[in-house]
């Protein structure tokens, strides 16, 4: 089932409300309210109820929603209730802090496979899963990753993500400060580091 | 100078307008029409021209903008005209990328302290910056660094956020996936990487 004319925004906030309603149950909280997810997470509760109301009806008046069963809907919505296996190109500093990295599996998510072009690389075996040669990403088609992290330098980039396409990867987080060009059928989100820290400073304050 | 009433969004764009200029620059292109750049940067010139219509009036019809006159601007509005320096909180795998990352300068954004809780790092010097004790991190006060990034685990941040509050830090990119409670004089940007790739699935083809 596809969710037509559903903005990106409304997308982007549901793994923050998945999160959200996960420490409510860590808490033993069986409900909550919009009121008190949106409190907890820092937003408007009406953009909480209008961003929910995209995918249906869910809560009960005066009770709010079910902390498990909300969990489980979105978890449904954003395909993430069957794990999903990604591949990691680029074992340098931030891949391999990726790689080592424990937060995905909140969200069923695991980095089964990685591919690197550094010979003193390749072969080793990194939490597991060992480290193939970038020349043989092809060999991702038969496994069933549908999701790529390109944490390779700029200037290797849109090589990497067009191997990555043509091995049927069709969901790309890339790290990389460049614009990827790849056929619409595949979607890109770019975490540029630079970028965002370089929108802090417009927030100081005039006397710093 | 305060600019009010500006949405975030717009704020949140400029840095991309930046990059796409100063790559313009590279190209020895003087000029460049909001078409050019919305294609280079895979937006829409409407975007490009209402966001900096906010902050005045830049570009002439039929000729566009000059390249390194709006670079120059953009850089004037987000307060990066001048060297911005950072403290960094947290030297494992993700604070190690980050220290060794070399795409900071573009922006004039340096990492010029770092702070460390395990005794087997505190002291080493990495990339020419001593690594110090995360109990000393008050000494900030005298170095007027104004920007902070938290890249510990989740159970401490709140306490180091805390602490780069006190010791004057006034924007902070935080890496913990947690929000951090802090005055509204702070400015608080989380990238919460396993977030980001749990949208993705959503993106997936049905089939997939």
């Amino acid at each position: 089932m596809r969710y037509r004319k559903i903005p990106d925004e409304a997308v982007r906030r549901l793994p923050m409300y998945l999160r959200g309603l996960l420490l409510c149950g860590r808490q033993g909280m069986e409900n909550v309210s919009s009121r008190k997810l949106a409190e907890l997470l820092h937003i408007s509760s009406a953009q909480i109820r209008k961003d929910l109301s995209y995918f249906g009806a869910f809560g009960t008046p005066g009770v709010g929603y079910e902390t498990a069963k909300l969990a489980k809907q979105i978890r449904g919505i954003l395909k993430l209730a069957e794990p999903n296996n990604a591949a990691l190109v680029g074992l340098g500093n931030l891949g391999s802090a990726l790689l080592k990295y424990t937060g995905f599996s909140a969200y069923g998510l695991e980095i089964s496979a990685v591919f690197e072009s550094s010979p003193d690389k390749i072969g080793k075996t990194v939490r597991n899963v060992k480290v193939q040669d970038v020349s043989k990403l092809s060999t991702l088609k038969n496994k069933g990753i549908k999701l790529g992290i390109i944490a390779v330098p700029a200037s290797a980039a849109q090589e990497v993500a067009e191997a990555l396409v043509e091995a049927g990867i069709r969901g790309i987080l890339n790290f990389a400060p460049f614009y990827l060009d790849v056929p619409k059928k595949v979607k890109v989100i770019t975490i540029d580091i630079a970028m965002v820290l370089a929108r802090l400073p417009y927030y100081l304050p005039a006397s710093a």
